[in-house]
């Protein structure tokens, strides 16, 4: 037995007095292209943290189904909290349990929008209760790697697609899939993503909307590495997907562990 | 298809030109005495929505698992969010809701702590928006009725016990199972419940812990009416579980139809 | 003495090392019907808490005249507060108190709109400084009765134009009250009041305004029950009045004694 | 009839078509010296708001008893709320009366320390909704002048003595009153009084506690001007009380008339 | 060395162990009439931090350059905080500095609009942290002089003008400085400045904005007094700006080095 | 004359006739290793921002100097704004200019921590205002670049020593400057900087402060990569640091001018 909601409080009781960590899911209700269901971000995540909780036996909470997605509102189904909204509640997450002993928690964060308020509560978190937070997503997992030609962090993208078709396959409409580069409004200031532009050899943020530079919502390149055969999303088999959510979930479990002792020296303030 | 997870936007954008209505359901994750998972909450209400969803075709957006629980933070495993939070997030849900044209939102809530801030939120969002909400609820649907004797409202009581051994047997520890009354403090202040008492004929609002009057966190009364063989939870069998939460879905889905079209004329302001 | 405004600081402080109780009065400024004045909630609040602490000793605070009447707003003369501020008002008023040593705070509130306020400041009271209070409202004291025939609770009804009456008759003009039955806008969602509905043979919470459902701003049932001779406000004479306004009081005396003994074990967190 | 308060709505709202003007007296609750209730300054504010509006016709609304007194809450039986709430609470009443055509509100503030609220909640309503505040004081109307050799704006000093013997008696001491001079603790920085020091020719702002410079709670000088006889407050006398607090309420009377009528042209952004 | 700037941060901690006392200038971004830039405030408050750092080895912070000017924002150019925000950033530079041992921090202000925010926060700051801070401006210490007829504190007066002058030439255009009268809007209620009026021998406190009372920007009176030769900003050369900053600097030096070892009496709760 | 401060309110009434675009330089004041004054971070931006000014003719606004620094805290002279506070302080001066017509905002920010602040505030300042805001950052326009061996970004590192050096150099002691590669608490879990992990061939977000992984407050790697001669600081000479200094305000100074005229079409809601 790992997710909570499943436990009685005596037998949450009992699992607080072994273990100091504890997972959060976290995702969002958002566009997410022609071809991936709105819920993909939070689908995602829940079932990352649960196959993940199976395998360690690390304790799992319920997965907070709303994020922070102003830059998709213009595109429909897309449910958005404010960043202040979202930290909050993650906040009186970890002051939750943080009342039963539980100084360790690692958020599985499945939509990138929402880093900076889980962020802010976690660092707010570490200062106040002293509890030490850990954010992994699945893209910063595989950021090492080229998912046939595509960086993995791409907005219902090769990478996203997969995980969502090997969570719940009735949220993915493959037959609708189409790569959608970014699109360019300016010739020297070349847009990457919808916050982040080159301009000659130096980056700069500038936060637009999605629908500022993508009109399918989704945001790939066309072809970022020469890789032959994907001019679509047909290298996406339900088989390629498997493979990949192993990967994460192989990962997050190794790290589950890892974080669990992870033992950093209280810092001592100076000049004191 | 009903749940807004699974469709992607277009998919979205086509639905919100038929309807414009949309279920939330909203549970907590708290204690639920010796037998319940600390889940109970939002586990039934995202059940019960999804089966309104498919009996109804009416659009369900991702169940909110986390709610106001802070007077039962005492029990391990209880997660609460300040009111003030969730009123938040039920606002921005409505929010986000309204820009697609969905005009009437029925919140399926699963824990009676939540009220106020839902309340506070829909009342916000009516005035800002002119959306219309409804706020629904199992007990108050059974409010009428005598469950073997016990109102349906008590917490981790005969109705809860049986909607959830109905939406997720795993949740439930039948065997453990206890009737807790109410425990008295005082020999003129009867109390009725953590937050109610009753002083001669009148009634007082007193808000305690429920920890304050009860120790397994239940709160029951062991025979409000007397019926026999009752004296433990061994009438709460799966068939009536079964059929409680038949009848919960059937009036849901009623009122949602009915609530659909209800037209409310715009309130105008006098001495303007 | 039993002002507290009429006392010297060093009078106060005196009277702080004799009890640990305090009341204070709290009502609004909003349109009540045609026949009762805006102030008819505070007027009665502080009537009635002077009357008990003049009966009793307790020490009674100004009454708060403003309180959180929004869904009043479109008759003119109705000054409200959003929940948030009456909130912190009633949370640093008990704050303040808190410094002298009162951790026992009955408030005598004569609008049900402010509860929800009352409330959430009570609760957030008791779990940072352990002070104890108690919300006692007239409409629920009488709740176990008729008032020829209607409920106790109807705003600007019997009950409410009686001691409005005995409290200040200045405000009061008999001479135009008329029964004013809550208006229906749907044939199976039967409204109750402006913010419940009964649905079959359940309840559903729809926050109306009131301009919605009548259209003088009383909120009463022409015949809720057969009581012969009460199609209109003549049964409410100064007697009536006095009497109603007597049993009151008489309650609330004896409860603000009983509930400065009231001793509550201090809630012990489990799993700590 | 003068007191909204005592009005119907439709009797308001026939007033409001008729006047663009409404008064709201605020005071406080906290300590004032030995020799004066805790009242004092709501029961001056309350007083005196209400001879005006008999005396013009003005619309008066209730006082609001409490305001921002946290500098004196070493005293016993001091109520104090935060600067943001009681601003908070000034703007939610000027909002309310702005739904109804009163765009001119003339504060009567019976306390210095809620001059910073009240001025940031009338700057930001100018901003946002055009009304037009003042805001009066009695020590402001009695600044040209020196009472028996003091100066009018003294806490507990002798005017506020007569305004609030004037008003109400049970509430003062006269037996106990002492001229409290401040405490000085610096041979360089000389207070002024709570807020203020002299330093050399120039003046400086420090933030004391009243009980950093008064023991008695009231703050005046011995003899700031050589006037025979004043070593004590046997000068003020009910004659004497009368007769200031009528000059108050002529000024403010008069003052409330002019106000009516001013006209400032609406400012005009440039740049625009 | 005295500007915390350019210590590193061992140099700081050497020096937070020799002094308990940090300076902190703040200013504005606003309108000053037609011949001063709208950076005055902040130039003056920074120039004159920075000599009194000179003159004193005492620790002197960056400047703030920004305030609240929103009675300003109809003259392009005017940057304004709200009063909420400034108060947050002088909370938290305070709170900063308490954590290195400064307990007495003088905030030199160079913009009157500005005083409200900083009093808010140094209040706050003194009951949560103990810090005593002073806030000192250079009307204030001027306070007691007649600048050629003229009071101190005119907005782009006479002394403004010469502050500026002696602290950024090229900030200053002296052939455009005209004298600017307050604009009066009313037979009977005259208007001081834009906050204040008079009406009789009263004062009443008016928020109206600049752009009420003056074309120009600057609020000065023709001849407050009537010295001959003032009829325009001749009279303030060079020269005389040199003396009147050294007149400041002075007096804010030996005020620095009294303020450090200026003592104050914890106060003590009485009751308790 | 490029810098706002400087300019009377007609002359800047003129200049944003003819201009759309300001810059508004954003730094901190925090601990920047043993070697560089805590003011390193506003002093580059400033000095940037405004020989960017000089060249382009931009309007300049004044430097922020305090920073979002809470990770900092425990090495003296740290002065921290929460992310809320900094945020609002952005969004106002936001809101401030687009009242003159300025809808093209860059902020030269010389502290990263400070971003996640900025990003909120010009997102919301978009979506409300529809001003478009960049933000730009040295170590972003030398991303591409080694320093010596070293990333750009490193905290007083090799390039933002230079960087310092050229702007004020009696801010630098060079004596002390010392490599002080990011400390190891875990034999897996390798960090990479305070907020950053790597785990295998994954990454993971850690919020630690800045003393838990380093002891002299910069954070630099030995040898990144092996570059001969780079043990210690010697290489960043005034020289290098002019052309550093230089190839950083060309980019910004081309980059302005792309900016001013880079046109986003406006994004339309779909489903509307």
């Amino acid at each position: 037995m790992f997710e909570l909601s499943n436990m009685t409080w005596p037998e949450a009781e009992e699992r607080f007095g072994k273990t100091n960590l504890a997972i959060v899911p976290i995702g969002a209700t958002e566009q997410h292209g022609l071809h991936l269901g709105v819920g993909a971000d939070w689908i995602q995540a829940w079932n990352i943290a649960r196959m993940v909780g199976e395998r360690t036996g690390a304790l799992v909470l319920p997965v907070m189904p709303y994020g922070v997605s102003g830059h998709h509102k213009e595109f429909p189904g897309t449910i958005t909290l404010t960043p202040e909204t979202l930290q909050e509640v993650v906040y009186e997450i970890i002051e939750s349990l943080d009342r039963y002993g539980i100084d360790r928690v690692v958020f599985m964060n499945g939509h990138g929008g929402n880093l900076g308020a889980i962020t802010g509560a976690i660092k707010e978190a570490r200062e106040n209760m002293g509890t030490l937070c850990a954010v992994v997503q699945w893209w910063d997992i595989l950021s090492s790697r080229s998912i046939y030609g595509h960086p993995a962090e791409e907005h219902a993208g090769y990478a996203e697609t997969a995980l969502t078709l090997a969570s719940r396959p009735e949220a993915v409409r493959m037959d609708r899939a189409v790569l959608t580069p970014t699109r360019q409004v300016d010739d020297e200031i070349q847009l990457v993503r919808s916050g982040l532009g080159r301009f000659k050899d130096g980056l700069v943020r500038i936060p637009l909307s999605t629908v500022d530079v993508s009109e399918t919502g989704s945001m790939t390149e066309a072809h970022p590495e020469d890789v032959p055969g994907t001019s679509d999303y047909s290298k996406i088999t339900p088989e390629f997907a498997e493979t990949l959510l192993e990967d994460v979930v192989a990962w997050m479990s190794d790290f589950v562990k890892g974080f669990e002792s992870l033992s950093v020296p209280l810092n001592k303030p100076r000049g004191e």
